[in-house]
């Protein structure tokens, strides 16, 4: 697979500075690129690398163009503008229509032609696979499920009782989509298990990184708006609400019947059980430390109630007076 | 299935206000429950959906009845109750006995004639399976693994060598048990694995949610002792021990050979190398924050050295005596 | 399987208190070791158990020998000659050469004779497996693969394409190498998928903890030098590198792109998106407390900047000079 620069400039509204029949066949990095390779410059971190590239053309935007050694694609998003050249350069396998001999598919569940149903894979009763899906091996539709056209599971993914999947939605190995919530009344020094009777909705072009887990809703269902995209490791309580085109990074934990607003952004490692409605940046986690500094600022931090005391004494010696304090311990 | 609030009201030991006759089919949120739906109120925050309920009957305690515009179900323990209610109305799928033609069982594994083992599943030498146990498919029983009555296991669960699970455990989808622990004693610059030789015992009555992993000991056992919940995504490092009936939120890690008593409660995403012998409620993750802020927070936090230092300052200007200091640095 | 003590002592190098001719056939825990167990001390906080232990024998060093009621064996690293001890008395099951009847193996594929393939495995087009590796039941190796010999993919592991994975690695299950990283391009309010196109390299002697993700490179390779070891339910993101013998312990969420030197120990639960590069000991987890002292520690958190505007008006009152401040709000 090759185009040339002039395909490439027509087909995605980019001025071309540089000759229209050089042929790309892949994509590369700045730093790693050849002539047969295009690359592009998004990130300011990578700006230095941009003077010594080989890349056969990069696709940037007009502020470092005048930098750029090579032939260039210019736009006003490069990092949108890279991503469609590289799925043309490195398309993705088409499914193979099918289903594999070695999957047990329940006579009841419907499979369209086009789709393809991989080795060792179960699909239960009811459950309905749409157009061009890809259902990897080792995988489990149970009972109930609908997966839409082009959705792909890429392998071992679990899609529990009743399940929904929306079009083009990805979901990498190990997901677990549909297992119980964590719901238990206590009662006499024990737990008693709440039955969890809902299920999980997904919406279109929804992305879900490897061993996330989404559980399904007590009464309700647990719903992922369309767009949304989970990292890996990601879990998502029950009757959780996530609105559309919001992305959450790895190993975040949004406990159950928590609503995320649409396109918010929430940083890797996050917890949290509150409620976000307005789109924005969020974050919670603290920075990686060297041990011993580490230690230090967490007695510090233990000990944060002791300077407050001292602080008070010391402005009542002043005589200034204290701001209102929350507590008194 | 339904069944008459008659009924239930004598089977759970509930107060009826309303018409025994009334039949109910299935459960529902105070929001959205119809008339042939039965709700309950446990959670205070709900309360103010109480006077809008359409639901047949709502199972609360005294505190609210008199603001419930429909049939009650009045008890001391909403939820619990609740909780009973939805298992009738919306029982599980019993196992249906036999062992799927395309399970590879070893012969000398022991399965109860009452159990069901599921596609693909692979039950190892000297492995035994109680009765009416569920299991589920792509699951794997090492040699020596031992199921006791009425455990299920979703699906796709690895119980690696000699696992002891208790009777009527559930574990979700993509559970480990017995993964080898974090043992390597360093020598030179480099690691030696310790061979982990010990196995996982897990109680009667303990849930483990999906992609939850619990590692073998290292020559002793690691033990989950009976009524233990786990959520998603919990990490059980070698030789822990959990006491009966604690309760551990998602995205918790527990390091190696701790102990923690019976009946701690600990927070979603708290991670602990310490011992917790008492029961309490625990936790240890700060809350989201939008990301400006939360930079604010943590420049501050990484200071908080500078913060003390400066208030020893003013304390000596001012001739008060510092609390005792923990660290000089 | 037993040996002598006078065995272990020339094979180990160590100095031996005791008879010779004294047999060992397991190991144990000074609290629980038989006379037929042998034991080790390296952890001083297990030291006062030495004086009741009744083991056959105990591996330690000078430091506590006169303190041992037993035989011992004597040596400058006792954890790591304990290591070599246990895998003698307690040898690993040789791989049993041949693929399992039930496995799907590609024509294409390459896989040794004397290698063992199990049940419902996925064997890729032109995936290689090395000599005496063991391919455990579930395993899916896309099409590239490569595993060296000796490699140790205990259960349901997945290799995405073109993944290489290195001589005597052991992955436990439900570990995700090579599913794709998180590369989304913003554009007008949703994400475009931005194709992951690098593979994943592991080098040798690697070990990988159950339910571990490791992202596929974005373009480059995501890189695991030699001796690392990785705990369960840790996070690489793309394009990661990450030096030999570095050890990272649970639940630990590395960014994308992310730099590890060699030899750094990273605590469990820490997420970091910077580079380390010197070795050390790093560590970003706050400490577990009962949730009523955790919520004052939090709230203190939050008002931090109050408590410093509070400092820096003291200092104004006692005319004491402020330190730089790094931020104003």
């Amino acid at each position: 697979m090759s185009v040339s620069l002039g395909e490439l400039a027509v087909r995605f509204g980019c001025e071309l500075r540089g000759d229209p029949d050089t042929r790309v066949e892949r994509v590369g990095t700045l730093a790693g690129a050849g002539a047969r390779s295009i690359a592009f410059l998004a990130n300011p971190r990578y700006r230095a690398q941009l003077a010594a590239t080989r890349a056969g053309a990069v696709v940037l935007n007009a502020a470092s163009a005048a930098e750029c050694p090579t032939a260039v694609l210019l736009c006003d998003n490069p990092y949108a503008t890279f991503a469609r050249i590289a799925a043309i350069l490195h398309p993705l396998a088409q499914p193979e229509p099918g289903v594999h001999a070695s999957a047990a598919v329940a006579a009841s569940a419907r499979i369209d032609p086009s789709a393809q149903v991989g080795a060792y894979t179960i699909v239960g009763p009811n459950a309905v696979v749409g157009a061009r899906a890809f259902i990897g091996p080792h995988c489990s539709l149970e009972e109930g499920v609908t997966v839409a056209a082009d959705v792909r599971l890429v392998a071992r993914v679990s899609l529990c009782r009743a399940a929904q999947i929306g079009a083009r939605a990805v979901l990498q190995p190990g997901v677990v989509i549909g297992g119980d919530g964590f719901g238990f009344a206590p009662e006499r020094g024990t737990w008693l298990k709440v039955p969890q009777l809902g299920a999980v909705r997904i919406g279109a072009d929804v992305e879900i990184g490897a061993n996330t887990t989404i559980d399904r809703g007590a009464i309700d269902d647990t719903v992922i708006e369309e767009g949304v995209k989970l990292d890996n490791l990601v879990q998502i309580g029950h009757n959780v609400h996530i609105g559309a085109h919001s992305a959450l990074a790895a190993c975040v934990g949004v406990a159950g019947s928590t609503t995320i607003g649409k396109r918010c952004m929430i940083g890797g490692g996050t917890g949290f059980a509150g409620h976000l409605t307005r789109p924005g940046v969020y974050s919670g986690t603290l920075p990686v430390e060297e041990a011993r500094a580490w230690r230090r600022l967490v007695a510090r931090f233990k000990r944060s109630g002791l300077l407050e005391t001292r602080v008070r004494a010391l402005e009542r010696a002043a005589g200034l007076k204290s701001e209102q304090e929350e507590d008194h311990d």
